[in-house]
């Protein structure tokens, strides 16, 4: 048990939330291709931001989450459509929760709970208000105000500057490997929620912590 | 046809030198395993070095191969060993070249032909001398001299102060469409060796041109 936690700080995309339920929708529209569509669409996004970043060429995610939708159609030379393509944006922003995710965040109630993602507050603010979760965070941190998307240090750093705390003070959560790598780098507590029970990072940054799920931080309760 | 041109700067790996051969020495030490190594160790590679160049945590892109080649085996649950590694890695540095590639260079080797890549010399110098390449380029540039790997604007800037012309002077040519993008982002003229077939990036930054291969560039002969 390390009472040295202060702050209990959660990724959104992969680890609250599940975006590869999104395939359902994807199937529904382009029958046959939910699955490819979902897959292309996950790695495009996560690889354009961290594009953006890398050339010094900022958009938001919702932006960005548009564009790796319309490559993931044309990848499956699929015909696009601007009411699809609002129908699958406007799923986005009602993705649903892990199984676990409400119970354990509510067992946690009494803890400093907050959300740190690289989602812009267009898409994170309703995604967490559908969810039923506002009540439960004490700060919905979006790197958008700074316009720097996580893994980079300063994107962490501004959480920090948030919370207004000591860098081990803090323990943050994500399924993401570069999300928690980035993360120790920087000099936070990490809990890699590792759901598909992958082989760690080959990037020299052990988390302190790995858990199947949310239900391994209830020893914290 | 454009006179402007006084620089034909080369990208290396899937550009020059097809990396997916690699499966074959993967598959003789891995039987049944080489086309998911292969994949795994290219997509972790490309990966890794943008998250290390994101984390402000550079290592040579010749040891983030090695990391990369371990995560693949580990993914697989195969078992590693150092005789396995550094059989792999040596092959590494002998990768063919694409089939058309020596021709093309050899019909263009009239021009101020450069080699610009984000490995590090300890792996390019080998390779493009296995190759038989050492006399048609005029440099072989590496990254590793500034330790900011493409697609920042940093390393595109150490290419162009390197050939001593303006942005626009310069063709960029590359097979993968981060390069590509963050090129043309920097101001170089690029030229995108589509040889999958692949949709544009959704990145607002279209090539100026696109060819299926090299021989693309026979226009400039």
């Amino acid at each position: 048990m390390n009472d040295s936690i202060k702050a209990f700080v959660f990724d959104v995309y992969g680890t609250l939330f599940d975006v590869t339920a999104i395939k359902k929708e994807c199937e529904e529209l382009y029958p046959g291709y939910g699955e490819k569509i979902s897959q292309t669409w996950r790695s495009k996004q996560v690889e354009y931001f961290m594009l953006r970043q890398l050339m010094g060429n900022y958009a938001s995610l919702y932006s960005i989450t548009h564009d790796a939708l319309t490559y993931a159609l044309n990848e499956n030379d699929l015909q696009s459509s601007e009411q699809h393509e609002k129908h699958l944006l406007e799923a986005y922003l009602q993705l649903p929760l892990y199984s676990e995710s409400k119970e354990v965040l509510t067992q946690l109630k009494d803890k400093n709970l907050v959300v740190f993602s690289n989602g812009s507050h267009d898409m994170l603010d309703p995604l967490v208000k559908h969810a039923g979760l506002e009540e439960l965070f004490n700060q919905v941190l979006s790197i958008d105000d700074i316009k720097q998307f996580k893994p980079t240090p300063a994107s962490y750093h501004y959480a920090l500057e948030k919370l207004g705390l000591e860098s081990y003070e803090v323990l943050f959560m994500s399924s993401n490997g570069w999300d928690v790598s980035g993360a120790k780098s920087f000099g936070f507590q990490t809990a890699w929620i590792n759901r598909k029970g992958l082989p760690l990072e080959e990037l020299d940054l052990e988390p302190d912590y790995v858990f199947d799920d949310l239900n391994g931080l209830l020893k914290w309760k």
